[in-house]
């Protein structure tokens, strides 16, 4: 936890909070904070600052906040991923969330087990907390989005034309001939200009995309694209893509 | 397991390999294999090939193989890596050697815990089978090299910097003001060239390393380098590295 990320709920004054539960904690077991420390803090979706703890009780921390800077810049990359089982779904969300993903679209795919979307993991609840914890690590505030569809065809075939138009749009495939150098493309130093042009990555289960679904794909727009000779699992490939677009 | 590695011990004629334990019961239980069919096979530290079933026993697989391509080229990235707490160690050497890292040092740093190094997982035996399963699941058969440094300056200011004129040699450090896109520096296409000298990057531990051993690593010659404004685990951050230079 590298921030204490606080909700408008937490507000008792516009600039003091009462926290309970896991963030007060926290902060008395973990931090082993004392009255009066600094911690940073980040308002959910909102501005970075720092809070000064004013009370410290049994289960419940104030603090006196202070906002001063705007969080991170989202990462220009939207994630397409196809259902992992649940253990490795969170393990990839965290990950996807921590380095600044901020539209996930989790999709059905020939080779996910039918049972992966009946797990609990999958509501709304579940998402959110994985994400919140991801937030905390990365010192970031913005909730990301994160869509199901648990319908193939109709995602690719209706939704994912319109995203490939924006921008570069790439599907990860060990049969691939474009290297992963490409994909990094030639760097436009200086400002941010071309590169804010959002990138669409599409990551398939384990066992791979059926050459069906690689077509859909291609004719959506996505052009294959190899992490090289070897076979990794989708909580490596994942982060070693998206480390290509961290600036 | 994308491949079954084979090794020396294996063969009961040049051409015929018997197999017991583990990688018998994938072939039966996992592949569902049958005679005739054809698995891919790799030698350990050898060449890539196929192997027919000849042979189904209860508690036993025999193959015939042949062997005709060699395994994928190393990844020119030597992995200096504060060692983490075991369960992200495991994870975090699975990653980095699955994706063809061939040379790893373990080394000590002052927010590394000392217990961390009574760990069984650090004995030979343990990181051996780490890396075994690793190269299965990459399709690849070159064993990497583990070294443990549990002593901190001796390693940095006696090896490293010897280590760090073979080529380019990053430090993972947050605070850095070299963005990530300068690591991956200006791509040259065509033939392997100049990328083929092997790169040196150095992970820190959880809540980094403090600022005299960053000194160390300076003086060493090693260069900081920053993945972004957000903190990553190190289990995120060794694969969104490492994947700046597979090809």
């Amino acid at each position: 936890m590298n921030i204490i990320l606080l909700e408008e709920a937490d507000f008792v004054t516009p600039r003091r909070v009462a926290i309970g539960g896991r963030r007060a904690s926290h902060i008395k077991n973990v931090l082993k904070s004392q009255l009066k420390d600094s911690l940073r803090v980040g308002l959910l979706n909102g501005d970075l600052g720092s809070g000064m703890i004013v009370e410290l009780a049994k289960d419940r921390v104030g603090l006196e906040v202070d906002f001063d800077r705007a969080p991170p810049e989202p990462l220009p990359l939207r994630l397409l991923l196809a259902l992992p089982r649940p253990k490795v779904l969170r393990r990839v969300l965290a990950a996807a969330v921590t380095m600044g993903v901020k539209e996930i679209f989790i999709f059905n795919s020939w080779r996910v087990e039918k049972s992966y979307w009946q797990s609990p993991w999958l509501e709304a609840r579940s998402l959110r907390e994985v994400a919140l914890l991801a937030l905390e690590q990365a010192g970031d505030t913005v909730m990301p989005e994160i869509f199901l569809r648990p319908r193939f065809r109709p995602f690719v075939e209706d939704e994912v034309p319109q995203m490939a138009l924006q921008g570069r749009a790439w599907l990860l495939h060990p049969a691939a001939e474009t290297p992963l150098r490409e994909v990094r493309g030639p760097e436009v130093s200086g400002p941010q200009s071309c590169s804010q042009r959002p990138v669409l990555v599409a990551v398939g289960p384990e066992g791979g995309f059926i050459p069906f679904e690689v077509e859909i794909f291609l004719a959506a727009g996505l052009k294959p694209v190899s992490l090289g000779p070897r076979i990794l699992r989708v909580e490596q490939a994942l982060p070693a893509i998206i480390g290509n677009f961290l600036r």
